[in-house]
Order: structure tokens, then C-alpha cells, then sequence
């Protein structure tokens, strides 16, 4: 609605597009045909709605996947809502990247136009707390009823006890969380590591992510407890068809809520920090090999201290590692 | 274990035998062999326990589904935990029924040998304040989003504003639920509906159960707010090898708590009841459509005034008819 240029006279796709909303805002900033593809039965909801709200001569909903469509012709503009916790989960963006190999005309434009994945260190870990005890307590249980079924029927289930702890481990504590985190939760953040240009993009680079950067903690003496992770989409346009006004949808708790939350990786174990002190992280998001939809996030962290050079007991302060972390993002 | 005398020098088939309990206490109890059948990978954890335990020359664990497995003989003896909610849910008694049918010797018996369900009038309704409270919220935060999008867009979301009644209502009014209640949540109950012997029972008896029957309240002046559903099953061994002691699984809030809990199914209109009123019920559990191990449960309700003749506030009590009520059991 701010770049309605972008859209004057222009032929739409929407990939993913559900009750249709993205069509009828395309249509209402003056597109001249909306394809709305949805393959879902939602698709009959959505035209419900665009024959309701009289836009039914610019709108064509398409209950269908996208790899079936047959168009008249190439598009102007992909418009889609394509993006996942950690903004990769689902791997929604292969279909974009499809249909825009595909149906995209040479120098057309996709809204977003730009994504990036955006990190913080938290000085809160959303529901952690639950997920630690709740993981002891379900140790505890196990032995109480390792030691009933012993006493009571002579029976052991010792032999158990690793795979117990492997699985409750992973389920408790292997597992982002989502939240939804204050801007106080944040004590450092970085937001500009690799950014995707997804009129260029391949499905390849989005398979295999490896991102190095470091940050400096912002809060003058914190406990630093867990990763956040979150993302960015930016909306320019491309250079045939530029938005005047770049318009930028930003999931990092610094900017007001939305559904999307955000990822909660929680440390091994928390470590103190004070203003100054630079994070050096690594990071990989690589797809679950038994589901391509889903992700799994792995990262080492370093804390190299700042000014601060000794800790509240008076000891020298180091470097510390803080190794490797896995975590299932489902 | 209270009836060694079944089992001793027994043939013993498992089914579903998860980590192999059964098929251990059975081999404790007595029985020279006993087949574990079990279709996931747990089967690899049942043989680590069975050998642990030293059993693995009386258990066989054998990984396969029941209809894939090649035995050396028919067995004197079934033992299985088959029971879901509302005692049918997961439909796996559909398997033990196939393996009696195919397994089970002329003679032989099965451990439980009957079950039934049972009903009852509840105060308390679990959660339903809250999902009550849920689908009010959901249809108000329905009208915020609908007034945001007009106001600011122009669209209109009118049109779906039953598909979304129907839907939530479906949610958060239309699932049982499940519950740990205590026996003081119950205001009236009975289970002595129908008995099913697993001995000659049929999958077709099973896939369409109605039931007629009525009890008293035995509260002196209470609210009936919901509608209980929960099973018992009987160890009564079979005629040829009948057990000395009856055991009795009964998972009622009149009982001891047990992982199966109870379902709720809330009244759409709760009721004033006084001790000696009667209420009179008719059932129906189905199974559904879609998936045929998941239920639907429908019931009509009557409530006919015992020896309080008037309420409180002086008004001459009349039958009250509750009208029907469907539930999908998850």
C-alpha cells in the first residue's frame, strides 16, 4: 500500500495463498490480475471472500499446488507469505523459488524481496525454566518406578536407563522453544549475517547455511542463558521496479510482536557477561534428514571479554567456550 | 501374579507388548513360553529387558505386526493392554479380536477376559471453564481482526464468519477432554452398562455401541455440568481356566488415578440436581469417518425430578430434557 507503483497495472502471483489476503490487498494497490494459488480446500474460502469483496473480475484463486498451474502467461510480481520460525521452517521458500524460475517474467519483482536471519544473546529463556525441571522430574520418575517394579515384581529396567536419558534429554532440551521476548530479554544481538536476495537465491544455498559473526553485549552485567533467533524481510522491490518506500517486516523482540515469535536455544550452561564482552558465534541450520521441512540448528559460541577484566570474585576473566549446541527446530 | 495357577506350563501370546512387561510378568507368573509381539522398534527394547532379566529362554520378542507373525502353534493364553479412552479408542482390541480369532486355542482364555464403560454426572468439568472461556475469546478476537482489516483495507471477512463459528465451536466445544477427576467431582454414576466378554465378542458389536440405562443422584443439591466417560476391565480367566481371584481394572474417579485419566464431555446447559433425581441416558460411540481408531461419541440426556418437587426458588421441577450432544473422542 506504500508502493503502489510497484503494483499499478501489474499481473500478481500469490504462492501459499490461504484465505487470499495478499491477492485482495495486490488487487486493492491497483494489480490488474491476481493469481491466488492455494492447495488447500482454504482456496474455497478464499473465493468466497474475493467474490464478496467485488474482486472477483481481478482475482483467480487456483485450488491447486503450484507445480500443476498452468498460467496464462508469466507474472509480473510473486507475492508470498512463505516464512517459518527460523525463517527457513517448512521450506515453504522452495516453492517460491520454483514457481519464480518458472513463472517469473525477466526483471520482475517478489515481495519480500529480501530475507535474513537475525541472532541475540537473552538474558531470558522463555519456558527453559520448565524445561529443565521437567526434565529432572522425569529422571526422578524413572528411578521411582525402576525401584517399584524391582520391588514389587523382581523385574529391572536398568538396562534402559541410557536411551531413557538420550530421549528425554533430546525431547527436554534438544528442542528450540518457542517464545514471544521482550526487547529487555535481549542483551546483544546481531541481525545482519548473510542476507538472501530471493530473486537470486538458490534452493542449494538455503539447504546448507553457515553463518560466522560476532556481536557486543549491550547490558552492563548479565547472565547470558540462551540464543535467540528470529528474522527479517525486506520489501524493495528489484531494479526494474524499486519500491519508493522500502518496507521492512522484522520478527527480533526489539520490534513489536508478531506470530511468528521467536526460536529459544538455550545454553548448556548460562555464563556471565558485562558490557563490552564480544560473542563470536557460529552457526549452521541444515533440514532434518527425515523431514525436509523441518530444521536442525547446531552453533559454537565464544565470549571474549571486554573491559570488564575480572569477575565479581576478583578472578582474571578468559575466554570462554562455550562448545557446541544441537537443536531440532519443529 | 494373584493367579499363578493360570499360567503355570502356559502358552502365552503378548500383543502389542510395547517394552515387554506383560510378557515378563507372565513368564514370572508361570508360563513355559510366551511370544512379545510388538510392530515398532520398542521391540528392540523389550529383547534388551527380557535379556537383562534373564527370560529370554520363556519370551520371545518378535517385531513384526500380529497379522505378519508365523507362530509354532495356537496359545493357551492372551494377554494385552489394548485399552484407550473411553475404552475403544485406538480401536487395537480390532487386532486382539484377529489374533483370538487366529491364535487363541478352543479353550483358551484372555487376560482381561471382559470390559465395560462407565458413565457418570460430574460437578466439575475438567477444563471446560476454560474452553469455554477459549471460544468466547476466539469469536471476540475474531470481531478485532475483522473491524482492523475494514477499517484499514476495506476488506470485508464477513462471509466467513460461520465457517469460523462452526469451526471453533468444533474446538473448544465439541472434543472430549481428557481429566484426572476425584471421586467427589462425581454426583451420580454407572457402570454396568453393557460387558463385553473379549471372549466372543465381535469387531461389528464394537464399531456401533449403544447403550440405555439410567442412575440416581446421590448428591443432596449440586450443578450436573458434565457428562463422564471412563472403562473397567475384568481378570476373570475364561471357564476352562477360570482365575481364583477376580481383578478388576477400573479406571473410574471413584478409583485410584490411573494414565488413562477420564473423559468429559461438558453439557452445552448445565443442570440443578437433587439426590433421588434420576437421570436417563442413551449413548453412542461410533467410530469415525476418517480415522477409524479415533471415536465419536454422542449421547441424549433426561433428567427426571426425584423427591425434591421444587427448586429454589419455588417453581414446581418439571423433566428436563438435555437434548443431544456430540463429542469427538482424540
Amino acid at each position: 500500500m506504500k508502493n503502489k507503483e510497484c503494483f499499478k497495472g501489474k499481473v500478481v502471483l500469490d504462492m501459499g495463498s490461504g484465505t487470499g489476503i495478499l491477492a485482495m490487498w495486490a488487487a486493492k494497490a491497483g494489480a490488474s490480475k491476481v493469481y491466488a494459488v492455494e492447495a488447500t480446500p482454504m482456496a474455497r474460502k478464499a473465493r468466497m471472500l474475493v467474490e464478496a469483496n467485488g474482486l472477483s473480475d481481478i482475482v483467480e484463486v487456483i485450488e491447486a499446488k503450484i507445480e500443476e498451474v498452468e498460467l496464462s502467461g508469466q507474472v509480473d510480481i510473486i507475492v508470498s507469505e512463505w516464512m517459518g520460525y527460523a525463517l527457513l521452517r517448512e521450506a515453504m521458500l522452495d516453492s517460491v523459488i520454483w514457481a519464480r524460475d518458472k513463472w517469473l517474467r525477466p526483471g520482475g519483482s517478489l515481495f519480500p524481496s529480501h530475507a535474513c536471519i537475525g541472532w541475540g544473546a537473552l538474558l531470558y529463556d522463555g519456558d527453559q525454566q520448565n524445561q529443565v525441571a521437567g526434565y529432572e522430574n522425569t529422571l526422578a520418575e524413572w528411578t521411582t518406578f525402576k525401584k517399584g517394579l524391582k520391588e514389587e515384581y523382581g523385574i529391572s529396567m536398568d538396562v534402559l536407563d541410557k536411551a531413557y536419558r538420550t530421549e528425554h534429554r533430546e525431547y527436554y532440551l534438544e528442542n528450540a522453544h518457542y517464545s514471544n521476548l521482550r526487547s529487555s530479554d535481549v542483551i546483544g544481538s546481531n541481525d545482519e549475517t548473510v542476507e538472501y536476495d530471493l530473486l537470486t537465491v538458490s534452493i542449494d544455498e538455503l539447504s546448507k547455511i553457515r553463518s560466522k559473526f560476532s556481536f557486543e553485549i549491550e547490558a552492563g552485567s548479565a547472565n547470558f542463558v540462551a540464543l535467540g533467533c528470529w528474522f527479517k524481510t525486506m520489501f524493495r522491490g528489484s531494479p526494474q521496479n524499486p519500491c519508493s518506500q522500502e518496507v521492512v517486516l522484522d520478527t527480533s523482540p526489539l520490534f513489536p510482536e508478531t506470530h511468528w515469535g521467536q526460536q529459544v536455544l538455550p545454553l548448556m550452561r548460562p555464563v556471565s557477561v558485562w558490557r563490552g564482552d564480544v560473542v563470536e558465534c557460529e552457526t549452521f541450520i541444515d533440514r532434518q534428514k527425515d523431514n525436509q521441512r523441518m530444521l536442525v540448528l547446531h552453533f559454537q559460541l565464544k565470549v571474549v571479554p571486554g573491559p570488564t577484566k575480572q569477575d565479581l570474585e576478583g578472578n582474571d576473566r578468559r575466554v570462554i567456550e562455550l562448545g557446541h549446541h544441537k537443536y531440532n527446530v519443529l
